[in-house]
């Protein structure tokens, strides 16, 4: 053992500060590779890699000491050390048979890459007792640097090799890179379809919606013949996402396609054994001949307008093209580099099958062998997030009956909407096609990735009335985006309308944290099997978003069956910042044994309204008296106490979180329970500003005592009651004010990616 | 504030030790219930449950003290405290606003179950300032202990009201109870199908295979009028298990049947509202009728032998009947108790869209509303799991062909089984139908539950050649499962056999622990878009057992394409007990060169041996010299190198754990590499004894120089290394001893619920 490897271990300053060098964890990217005695070996080193050498091939029988030079020394690291200490011991190479059996693993690095003039060459060589060499190999390196860029901490910027690209995680601490589903309709051509439905780019705003993803490579001006990059994403993952090449001349067309093309129908009948020989074996075939079969769908199938595959706006890798493909190798002269920028959509949202983790890697391989490095980014697909009632509205919607029949209550929603400064879109009844319950076709919800504009989201409801052209038609458009889900199979219920869908304010229950909230979906008793439940397309497609974690309430025992009939949540001071307010026939009963207690009790409700014809009026007396509907009352009182016990568990809600309000019900002829006078519950909510059916209630002192009293609960929380009269244009339809309107609303300032779901 | 609550907690000695009194967290299940000043009102509770008490609405204006009774003292327990102590300051109750705007709750809960002659009273009373009482109320509680019990300590026994029976945690320290999937066969009726195939209970021996579930029951005589108790599932999970009834009776047969049977075609063809009157209301006609139509699916589409519903030994909850069933309250007049058995059965192991968590929920309710008390069970499915070579084996298979060519082999073969102990068992060719390949048709797994046999399950490849029916022929009977995944709209293709799955010994990866080993899968390169995968149905399923996390290597270089064919791991001594097996041209053709340089140049390989009719003889020297065979052998070194590198990432290997086996492989006519001699890794292990293809090297000192090599190799680790001749029976068909045997083994000690998945 005359020489030792101590020398091999220069300390002298890296000539080039990036890329740092890699960390001392061989095993997690070390490469096998063979050397031969007496042989020189050309390999391609990729910087950041480790190549790991078995020495006992060239040691020679009779070796008892070697020496290994690297050049140039301060850019070629050897290193002896094994992954397990235990195995440096084994230096001296013995008899043939130890040799090989206890491997003598070296490790070797480059810290920068190669160029023409500065090739990289480590010579191994092993002496016997006597100095003389009996044995000795030479490993010439040609040291490329490729890397796959994205963004990954979120900040827009796409940097140069962020070690965190390969893992995605939640949470404040978490990092990875986010993709938006680009489901907003940037190209207006009359299709009423979002961008995603095809696979171009549809002009820059389009692109703007997209992540950036950079390919850099740094090397020699050529890639050794047979050397190939790929750029690749796992077959399932191709379906959810398009990435666009920006520069589309890196796309590597096959030289050999065209032969190929010629000679396919040819192959296709013949036996397997008489396959033309054109350079191609049998793996490289079925790859080449699958991507024609797929370029000939792709013709076939797709509409005339499309453009054809392979043209610059297209997607290289996508649900209508290949889960992987080629790009050249061409750096510049100058620098010896090369950066390719491409775009990135997504196109799905996380699903029941996808939970919106995407991985992309970039691959360097040799012929059609095994990839010889690989490098991998992940992203995340931006869920789609629902806003509840506590955030400051945008836009209030509401729908014009061809008839003139809602004028009136437009008008005093307008005066709330005014009042609280939103902007109030009428739908002609051309679009509503005479469907006035707004909040039943969509519910507005919104998407985001870090730097850039939140994207709002319509999502459509199962349900299938005169609204269904509405948000194609009104909402889509540039940067407003559409999603929709619904089992063709399956006729949608009531339950299947967005009135049954609610999001709750931030909470906490059961010591985790919900920082947007909890998704609430009114469904069936757990104990009736053939109850109406939401559509489980609709329910798994929430679900899958995770940062709303959805509860599901129990709402079949109404009529129509929606949430929004016993519950709304309003912003106020004090607590948690909200209150949630539920409908109460105890509420209702225990006001009106008051009102006849302090002498009302002939005092007359509804006074001046008409049901169907009949004048509605009755006396406080006359209602405490029907004792058959106190008692219906009583189990529509259980149902509601039932979903506030789980809203309590499930949201972390205490007793003064809650506020009762004055509503009864009535049995629907056997259907489920209806309001028996407008449901003040069933408000829209504007900030401070509520839209609150009015109840038309005894009139004490002037005023109308149920109002006086809604005024009496709300009004100390900061918050400004309006009545609005929705008694024959809403109510007697089975609904109210949120039944009939719709808000946009700004999105959270927490960002989802911090949730921990 | 005359009357002050304090003396209403007694400490009286509780009268009965169980249940234990539930431990103050109110907000947890807390039910609310109305109380109507002047009014007394009865109702149900369950021990165990709070009553949220309202008081607001019984306190009357003038109200200043109260004082609130409970009888018997030491039994019904009220307590003021709100969920949050800032609400308990609230005590006096002042004017009508702010007594129902600012609540006033109380909590009752009991401490016992009543019996007729011990029913429970609270009586609420406040007075004004002068001591004059203005609202009073009165509650008269029913108490029953309810409780859906089972195995949750994994004991096999079924505890009272185990408190982590509603959750289940993986781990060492975790809990919650356990369902076999009951996919063997107790009693041979000829349909060779597994027992949960159908809905019965096949003889003891089944019910000896499910998990056990208890409801008890404890309370008065009857349930009061409209209280009905339930046993249900989700409609989803109810697809996934069977729940049978030990004492069928108690399954409520519903009264109103009959009468609805005879309306079902008059209601069908009505409009909704001329509804048949039949004292349900539409909810209920739902729930009914469904069952009847559900009945009657069951009846048109069952086999005609299968028994009529709601028979003794049919399911009473699962795929084919409902998800809600009713149960009688029917207690022993003796103690006021009932215990009511059931068995459950896992029907399907976890997969992609079920993780094999299971709930029951015991609904105690009134009328159709919503439920007033509901206790869950959880059950984990117990996953199928795969055994390594490192487990002993229990009993080996092969095939014997009709034309007797294989009969030497399986000689030899016996041989090896004979000296490991274990009982060869040799399918016949009526059963095989010419097939040989006995690995690739099936994987010998288990399943396991706590306090019972574990249960050997066979999973069957969707692969459909002569062997197809061996596993259900002669291996799913008493206590040997069956189960099976294949895509019928897909081909099997080659990679969806089973000699390309396999599994490792327990290893530790990136600080992660996988004590039941990881499973194998051979698949393409990532980089080819149209290679040969393992059917995705298979892959998910067995990644959905969570258990044994899988790893995709790259085995379509091969035309075969199966995993066993460069690997195998042995049991052996010192390191981590066993070695990693890598087939190596590389080795080859260092051992090869070490033969030249001592003289061995023109020894001869496959001496005597034909390769279809040509002799296949040639000199060590003529191998060395075929540069083309060594320049493809190089390029399937780099794929098992690959393979190589990503074993040690993901098992956590070093080279210490790795032998290169010397193995060269050939290009099958540009379908893949194939063995060019016996390849010696792809061998059968039985513990200590390996049955290894005999490789017919170059005979060095009297003996074949790759056989004394190997042994070099293993013996020092304690293995005994058989050479079995393969050469006509299997090799030149592409397969080796490994191709053509199975080996069942023993289950882990390791019980799978201890993993932290």
């Amino acid at each position: 053992m005359g020489k030792c490897l101590g020398k091999l271990f220069g300390d002298g300053a890296s000539r080039e500060p990036k890329p740092p060098p890699p960390k001392p964890k061989p095993a997690v990217k070390a490469r096998t590779i063979r050397l031969t005695r007496g042989v020189s070996r050309s390999e391609v080193i990729v910087v950041g890699q480790y190549l790991a050498v078995d020495l006992s091939n060239i040691a020679g029988d009779e070796a008892v000491s070697y020496e290994i030079t690297p050049y140039p020394k301060d850019d070629v690291i050897v290193s002896m050390k094994d992954e397990r200490p235990r195995a440096t011991g084994n230096v001296a190479a013995g008899g043939m048979d130890s040799a090989l059996a206890k491997k003598m693993v070296v490790y070797v690095y480059a810290r920068s890459h190669s160029t023409e003039k500065d090739d990289k060459l480590v010579t191994f060589e092993f002496a016997d007792a006597n100095g003389r060499v009996v044995g000795q190999a030479e490993l010439s390196l040609t040291a490329y640097f490729l890397s796959l860029d994205v963004d990954c901490d979120r900040d827009g910027v796409v940097e140069v090799n962020n070690p965190h690209k390969g893992t995605w995680e939640w949470g404040p601490r978490g990092h990875g890179a986010v993709l938006l589903v680009n489901n907003d309709n940037d190209d207006f051509d009359g299709t009423f379809d979002p961008d995603h439905k095809n696979s171009r780019i549809d002009g820059p705003l389009d692109v703007k919606d997209m992540s950036p993803m950079v390919v850099r490579m740094r090397g020699p001006l050529k890639l050794p013949v047979d050397y190939s990059i790929r750029l690749s994403t796992p077959p399932e993952t191709a379906e959810k996402i398009g990435i666009f090449c920006l520069q589309p001349d890196v796309i590597k067309k096959d030289r050999r396609l065209e032969d190929l093309s010629k000679m396919l129908n040819e192959f296709l009948t013949k036996p397997d054994e008489e396959t033309p020989d054109i350079g191609l074996n049998m793996e490289e075939m079925r790859d080449r001949l699958g991507n024609l079969v797929e370029d000939k769908l792709d013709k076939d199938e797709a509409p005339k307008q499309e453009d054809t595959p392979l043209k610059s706006e297209t997607h290289v890798i996508g649900p209508n093209k290949a889960n992987v493909v080629e790009l050249e190798y061409r750096v510049d002269m100058r620098d010896n580099t090369a950066t390719y920028e491409f775009a990135v959509e997504g196109l799905h949202y996380p699903d029941f099958m996808f939970d919106g983790q995407v991985e992309i890697t970039l691959t360097l391989q040799r012929g059609r062998g095994s990839p010889i490095f690989e490098d991998t980014a992940v992203f995340q697909v931006a869920p789609w997030i629902m806003t509840p009632n506590t955030l400051p509205p945008l836009e209030a919607f509401v729908c014009e009956m061809e008839d003139g029949g809602n004028l009136s209550f437009i008008q005093e929603l307008q005066e709330v909407t005014s009042a609280a400064s939103v902007p109030l879109v009428i739908v002609p009844h051309t679009v509503n096609r005479g469907d006035r319950w707004m909040q039943d076709e969509i519910e507005l919800g919104y998407s985001q990735v870090p730097g850039k504009d939140v994207m709002p989201v319509v999502l459509d409801s199962p349900r299938d009335r005169g609204l269904q052209n509405f948000p194609k038609m009104q909402l889509l458009g540039k940067d407003f985006g559409y999603v929709t889900r619904f089992n063709p199979d399956k006729e949608p219920n009531s339950l299947d309308s967005f009135g049954n869908l609610e999001v709750s304010p931030p909470v906490t229950a059961n010591g985790k944290k919900y920082p947007l909230g909890r998704i609430l979906i009114g469904s069936t008793s757990p104990t009736n099997q053939y109850g109406r439940r939401m559509m489980k397309v609709v329910r798994s497609f929430l679900k899958a978003q995770r940062v709303q974690s959805p509860v599901e309430l129990y709402s079949d025992w109404l009529a129509v069956g929606h949430i929004d009939e016993f519950m709304t949540f309003i912003p106020a001071r004090g607590g948690k910042g909200f209150r949630l307010l539920l409908a109460s026939p105890d509420a209702f009963y225990a006001y009106l044994g008051w009102l006849q207690s302090q002498g009302h009790g002939s005092a007359s409700l509804f006074e001046g309204k008409e049901r169907y014809g009949t004048p509605a009026a009755v006396t406080v007396e006359e209602l405490l008296q029907d004792s058959k509907l106190r008692e219906e009352n009583q189990v529509f009182q259980d149902d509601i106490d039932w979903n506030r016990d789980k809203l309590k568990r499930e949201l972390g809600l205490t007793e003064g979180d809650i506020i009762d309000i004055p509503v009864l019900f009535k049995d629907e002829g056997g259907r489920g329970a209806g309001a028996f006078f407008p449901d003040m519950v069933n408000m829209i909510v504007l900030g401070r500003h509520l839209g609150i059916p009015k109840p038309f209630g005894p009139i004490v002192d002037g005023a109308c005592a149920f109002e006086s009293y809604v005024k009496s609960l709300l009004e100390p929380l900061g918050l400004s009651c309006n009545f609005i009269d929705d008694w024959s244009s809403y109510h007697l339809m089975m609904g109210e004010v949120h039944c009939g309107t719709n808000t946009l609303r700004k999105p959270f300032n927490y960002k989802w990616w911090h949730v921990e779901p």
